[in-house]
């Protein structure tokens, strides 16, 4: 960490800034300079408060040389995470060289919806089936979501085909009701819900952290902080389109270098999300291929039987027969990924 | 609403949409090109979901002409609506031409600290104090708020000064530790939690409803319409910086605009927040005067009695003495407004 | 200039760069931490190139202290520069508490409409006359302006009524065309058209730079630089409004804030034009009288005698007897900041 | 195109409205609702300039359906655009299948450099050579390239390798020094630099056009609209990514999903630029992949024979090393892609 002070700071001001630093167990070292006094802040500043800083008299400015999140960060804890999600013999492991591709509706409608599609993709290779009961939408007046039954038919899903379900947590209150959804997702509109987290951070449950329309790598990394600082690391990172100025064809920019970046930065699993991210079907296969070709450690794909009649996001959603083409694609791109 | 078909679509393709759309009770009008078919819907609208129709496959595409809210919208709605925050003699009016300055520290950090800015905040001319008790951070190991004790402070310090107060849920949960508060605060990252906005719905404390960083004009106007479908109907609007991508000087963007196109497009009052969206406490004053002179019902100004050592958002507090000719300013320029 | 080096970096590394360093004439200092070492360059940093130092093997990070701009910058130029437009009686302050309304139609269309608007906006009170004879139009279909033919007709206006005249270059090709121009404007979309700059920054001719689309504070200044580096110091800036991810409602968003920042990091004049920000006559109103309150030096808006037949722009132009209305109301505001 | 009615028109403003459409070619159709009337424009839209029609006073609102360009439109033109780069037997093609590789440094800065990076990318693979003579740089101080003699050293560069040369112009001026360059960039600053575009236009010359920094996808075709209607159709489109809020890790944001969609609505070849679009050379294989994957017609990427020493964005050049793995990783993807 960087503290810049102002010009004209007397020596006493300084030398009670230093004292303070010293004891919050940093070791501070000052250049100073005709215009500027810089002061270089050296040991453990991820627990400090930036603003606090800043609002100091005497500081123009402050910058962070390390990242602000310890769990969640590479350079504390190097080797890849791997996530299992589910449990026994249709247990999926995600991260550290094992990909995953998870598929399924948008929103589950009926026992004979969600079986099908559930069939289908395990047939063409997915592991995973997601499938959501509680529906985030911008309009009060849109479909919601069956809610608890729809997360009984994904039970009733899970019962048929082995795969493990994946779906979408809008509120704290619900948790009881989520006590045996194998992968809780939390939304891109809930990424800073910061007490939802919190509570998500006290389960063993694996949770899949989508980032926010408009949230910066660091804000999905320290969302995920808030999980796991609470004892819960199994947080699986999502890519699913963030906010432009360019909303005329695609719903979202799709922000691909985001996944070596975060697997830079961070040893958390990070899948993409084609679907959601454009807004089209016809889009989605590209962007699957290029999201794997770019190193993600897995896809989340929207699948409906019926897409021209989907009660919910049917404009993005493969056929199976679409997916299955899909799958095999990615498929290739993932080989050649592992060459190496 | 005007749906576009695609080229290629046949005739009883064509009169099935058609039929479709009749029996949602809409009366659609066919215009015939060489390229393409436009299809004008007259009707009421606004409860249908253009995603359904977008993923039927004779269209390319659906516009919404009217506005999908209904109880924010002024065009049903023409008279503004007027707020009534507080009880008895100390009730504040917002809206209709009644503008109120809302004022108080980001935090509630003790006894002595409120009291000392409520007293000198009503002294300026505030009407409302706010304070967080529940302080929504990016970071898990900045400060996270008194919680209970910050809303008893809150309390003891309306009790002085007889100020309604003003401060931030985050969680639905917490609703009924804020069962006597004046006015119930949607932060900005809140925006779009849709569960808490509906819980909020159903109680009658008026609601301060926060842009959401990167959220449109239309987006915050559903969310509002979120709490007042539920039959809460006292909801205030406010602007406090969107997101853009130079963030070099100022933390977000201060979208002023947004104050007489919100005022066009809905009844509800809107108040800006000065403080939040630049983060400099020395741009609040130039930024409080243009929020006036774009004809806000409002603003809500962080004030703390030591900014230097406030612990959360500081460099962006005014001292009560700052703040004192900051609202001298705020009159004078309300003034010019009152003239005609 | 603060440079991290990477872990791992060999003293003789080190040494090599420090001696480098020394011979830019800049004075290092070092700081030496665990993980990482901080280098705190003091000195003339503002012709250092930035991505040079980015591109040494040993180093994480480079971060700027001072700003990159110097004859822009304030630090070395604490009094507000006076831009003088103009020749003789009609000259024209702008700057330095010298306030200036600048008022005109998009494009110059016939010598009537040219003589009309200048003849009514000086009786308004605007003391320059803004109008285009280049215009550049996002679609090659669109109208593009009289050319040579509308230079005239706004010397014919100037004649007629005394105001300096104001419009947008688009070419260094047409610099003689516009040696007598009094001030020549420079539209968002070359604002990085480095060549361009340069050769206005040859000249003696007042110039009007105008933010881009989507260009930050500094590569505002920067650009400036390019005109006040080859001589021309006469520069005027101008906020006109940037991109974002809303435009259902407004074409950009007006960022005020813009001009008390760059009033603190420049001596330059900065106006502000509320027209193309909003791209909505009846939003200039509450926007003009916002941007004076946040104490810009002026304002340039779009007058037109027939706005419903303008060819290009109508929307967002006001008529001589609202830009009255306007002009006052500017006025009222302008006098509450001479208060102090 | 639909235009909307505002509320309260008369039958006789209508009658007049509805004869000056017909008096423009186009065919126009009323659907009459209880709010609103909606005027469904059927014909040649292209031409007609939509600000005028919404400047009118009745009204209320104007939305394109077919999209504002002619010659780069795939509707009028269904098959994919060859553009031919180079002569004789050094000819390379690009689009409609041909993938093709640009490689070199990011500025020319000596004979040896440029024919060592030159030999390198040809050995590798590469079938075009890059090199910036004329530098777009922020700041007036940093390298701005060696111009004419850097364009005869790659002259020199094309002599040695017969690799065709693929460098940036930034003014008309300089047209006449650019006479035998076998293609012609225009950089993401000059996207609508409409003046140097028309200039462009009247050549044969294939040009390379950027995607300026916050331009959406229809203003890049507009702006290929500018080149063609002038008379040259042989422009290469590029994605080189867009500004975005998040700045900390990469400069700017690639969006992918622009080659399939710039592919559906253009009949042009779409090539990406993933070393600009990052800033980081280790994410330049990565996004190159990636790019490929979604199924663009070729890449450009810089190649330095010694970044760190290079002059100019030296952080994001490959060795030719890291270029010929980068090379084969491509061609593997690309083979994919070519299996159906």
């Amino acid at each position: 960490m960087i503290a810049i002070l102002k010009s004209g700071v007397t020596e006493s001001q300084k030398n009670n800034l230093l004292n303070w630093l010293k004891a919050q167990g940093l070791d501070p070292h000052v250049s100073e300079g005709k215009y500027q006094t810089i002061i270089g802040l050296i040991g453990d500043t991820s627990k400090i408060d930036i603003d606090l800083l800043c609002g100091l008299e005497i500081i123009e400015s402050v910058t962070r040389i390390s990242e602000p999140f310890k769990y969640a960060n590479r350079r504390f804890h190097p080797t890849d995470t791997v996530v299992e999600v589910g449990i026994g013999e249709n247990k999926v492991k995600i991260g550290g060289g094992h990909f995953a591709v998870i598929a399924g509706p948008c929103s589950v409608e009926s026992e004979e919806q969600i079986i099908a599609v559930a069939k289908a993709v395990k047939a063409s290779g997915a592991t995973l089936l997601r499938g959501g009961a509680f529906k985030p939408r911008t309009s009060p007046y849109d479909f919601q979501g069956l809610h608890g039954e729809g997360l009984d038919l994904l039970r009733l899903a899970r019962k048929e085909t082995g795969l493990p379900i994946v779906t979408e947590i809008m509120s704290a209150a619900h948790l009881e009701m989520f006590h045996d959804v194998d992968l809780i997702q939390v939304g891109a509109r809930n990424m800073q819900n910061f007490e939802l987290l919190k509570e998500l951070g006290r389960l063993k449950t694996p949770i899949l952290l989508k980032r926010g329309l408009a949230n910066t790598l660091k804000e999905l990394l320290m969302s995920a902080e808030y999980i796991m600082s609470e004892g819960n690391e199994n947080v699986i990172l999502c890519e699913r389109g963030i906010r432009s100025y360019d909303q005329a064809y695609t719903r979202n920019v799709l922000d691909l270098a985001a996944v070596p970046m975060l697997k830079e930065l961070s040893h958390l699993p990070i899948i993409v999300d084609p679907s959601h991210a454009t807004g089209k079907s016809r889009l989605v296969r590209p962007m699957a291929m290029a999201a794997t070709a770019a190193g993600c450690d897995g896809l989340i794909i929207e699948v409906h039987n019926d897409p021209v009649h989907a009660l919910c996001d049917g404009a993005q959603s493969l056929t199976p027969e679409l997916f299955d083409d899909v799958f095999k694609k990615i498929m290739s791109v993932r080989a050649i990924l592992n060459e190496n």
